[in-house]
């Protein structure tokens, strides 16, 4: 069965970062949380960088804030693809720069970023992409789709009352 | 076999999506090119988006510029993975029009952005959700991307002389 | 009589949305409320958009955040004018996306785009827009700016005390 | 009959410009051209403002570029409709000047605002207007869209081939 | 004796402009501060700036928030030295939409601009206005200039231990 | 009689600066001109704003691109009224950097900015601060800005046609 | 032994400079803190930007917030290496004012800029300096540096539980 | 003696870089040049950042356009002080994305940053920090400037003239 890896910079992403280990749970797909800095662990993120698709990870998912180069290092040394989280922390200047250094990949490396601290459409693309191969998880896609379809006209309903 | 989908807006943007067209053929795999505009052809994008995982379609490459529409829509019509390019058109401000209305979709319905006009990429991350199923077009990236290698050790080369 | 459509991605949008209700209410003008969600509702989006100036509709006031696709895929949809307003939601990068993907719409399907949270603006537009066929309610415009110079005169009297 | 005034700060705007004039007459719909200058000649400005509506007008196109005051000073002396085009003048910061300008009107004033450049959707958006009472420039706009639509699917056509 | 007129858009706006009233008093420069909208009371924004220079203003400040035309409006009807202040009001856009509606005049019509809040530094300009011709204001500013550098050095005493 | 300075960082600069020299002679008012850069020449900068009022300057424009610091350093050492000049250099990015570090300067030290490459407008304002005191200068940009509204005048009469 | 100094432009920046003195500390390198204000104590800031390297001081680390010209003419007074600290003050535009004032030199005069607030690495940048000549400095910045990596593996370890 | 490494993510940085290699050798500073990838040759790119302190380098200069990840990765290999070139590639984001990719480094891990396309001011910082222990480079950079010097004073003659 696919594996989905959910890494991040620090730990001070994780509370952005749960919303995509919780969804790909919800699509009962087994997740691999690890915290590796490109910045503070190269060693480390050079080794997952170039082991992940060794060990049954098919998709992996990066978050980092800043100047945030985890995202793309791990897109140049993993043939998998890399689905990139641009955390909006602290220090950020407005989310642009954590924008900016996931999303302007150079060509031939290719990041897949999301929204700004958007870790749950992380997960969901994740989830598309297994879902390519593996019927199961695209049905549960689609019914979680159909679920947020439910809540609009939920909300519709008491909006006219 | 795997089908990548290639549509955009206008065939104003066909120069900048020919590279995701390139790419794709480069690692033969099946491509369908089409004109959909969200907001010129609204029902055929409608039709569009909800039959293409019908036909054999595993992957959506979707270009626009501006207040870029269509690769939202298809994510939102589509249970297939879809891809972004931000192409910047002549009337776009630099491009952050395309940008923004691509990459900062809401909880639920992720668009997997690259970079502004970064079509070649999308094409690469195609072919590496593939990969995620086809170890033959995986061994293709992974051969691609050792080229790249090759091209930046022979400029080292030259620069060193 | 003319009515005016105000309608929303998420219940999130309505506190902002809001003052466009109260604005139209409070020219006698009536008023439909509905959440339709670009992403989450396309079909239901879909037939809003197209059916809309067959009920009596004669302006739609369309709110959304982030990449917000609803104002323009409404506008792509409809015959009627569509005002639309771009909402500052908890996501966004400082609103500078809901902005340019409402704005930057490309040449053949405009829409009428108002201030960031401009709903009061978008519901005074709308009036404006009635008012050119219905001289009751041009003249409420009219007085409603009146008002809003008496507050100015009133304000530079405490000033100068 | 309704008119339309299209009035802009300079005339070197009228390139611009010239795509709102064009689009009305292609709908039969009067035309009233002007150079009215904000800053230049203010006392223009207020007097243009003040009496459009008394002379057959039924909305006004303003374009500026820079710090564009016009859309937003008309607007406060008219209680038309009154569309705003953001023009990407020689000395302004990409535009951004222009934009923010016209767009970020007060609560109680406001400007329909078109993309960048976008004086095409000004004469779209004006047609619109007109068309929520007058049947026969509704169906003219229908149509016109009808025909971005054909244009659509021919470079489909060519494209796929 | 020269005066200085301290005008803004609304009464939300005086937090901010207090600093220039308070600077000018604290030089005994007269002062005449006022509520002058140009976007609800246009009418007397009109006589205001037509006007001010015939009652013994010799400079006008003036702030505003969003897109701030009292500033650039007042310089086209007023050939005095206009000081303008660009306030960051809730709707604004991080303050942009006042900097850049301020900043950006045409080539004929300038604004002296300040900092976005800098009403401070509008009133220490304004005095440097009169400066020029008033011997003794000019020595005010000098010794104002004087206590700032003795703050400075105050501090770095205190840093020091 | 009264005398403005007119200063920039480098002679890259002076096709910019010229519209301010051009305007000022045009009224008639001494200019003195000189290359003064802030990081190449700090002690000509230095005693150049300690002394420029010493010897019958009223007002400085400083123009400068890219980290502009001469209009900043100029008013820290100077009493006179300084009027900076943002200039849009080669290696500027689009204009921002200059803008900035003009317009934002610390409470106590106020710069008066113009628009991006604006020296006709500094050169305007200069006079109009001139113009506080000596009623024939006054007189002279009355009559300019009536020879602009001339202009506005002709060029909406030839649009007319 | 060498000697940093840690300049800043206000009182109001020593929280966010403190960061810097701390680290420098830390590696028992000598700190001398001032207060130096390009716009309040421009000659202290000249005769410290001209006398510094004749105390024993290799590096300046400068912050500043604003229209920051602090850095850039230490930069250009001494012929030290120095190190810019854009600080994000109150009336900051998101900081990217500072950022811009300091990073955006002119060819010639080189300021080493940190990120915003980024304090604390300015001082690590100076240790690094040091370090190129002084083994000791140079072994415990590696050490640092493999604290940092310390607690990234303990922060993974958590949350794999 | 040491040396100075400059390295580049492309060939096509080449043209922006050789100013940083021009001003060292006209320092007579020993340099050595590479192309080093850090998205094309990921393993290049470590090993490289590991060991060259090992083999005389002193200080690294690094520079890369759009998502620029080399600078701050060498800086998370290597003990030495880093210098960033943000250099405006052809997809850049008007420079945005190389200035903050590289500039916004988290705590511990400092990269010096230098304006965008500023390689000339990399190698004077570089010769910079050489001139704490070297003599002999110091008074060649303090030269450099005095000729800069000269350079504006004969640009004032010719002004004046």
């Amino acid at each position: 069965m696919s594996k989905v890896a959910v890494i991040m910079g620090s730990t001070s992403d994780l509370p952005v970062m749960q919303d995509a280990i919780d969804i790909l749970k919800g699509f009962d797909i087994e997740v691999e949380v690890d915290i590796v800095s490109a910045h503070r662990t190269p060693e480390k993120m050079f080794s997952y960088g170039k082991e992940a698709h060794t060990r049954g990870i098919s998709v992996i998912i990066a978050g980092a804030g800043g100047a945030a180069h985890l995202p793309g290092m791990i897109a140049s040394l993993s043939p998998l693809p890399v689905i990139g989280v641009p955390v909006k922390s602290s220090n950020s200047i407005d989310g642009w720069d954590s924008v900016l250094s996931i999303l302007q990949m150079p060509g031939g490396v290719p990041v897949a970023t999301v929204a700004l601290d958007g870790a749950k459409n992380a997960g969901i693309l994740a989830a598309q992409i297994i879902g390519t191969q593996d019927k199961c998880v695209l049905d549960k896609v689609v019914m979680y789709k159909e679920g947020l379809k439910q809540k609009v006209i939920e909300g519709a309903k008491s909006v006219k009352k």
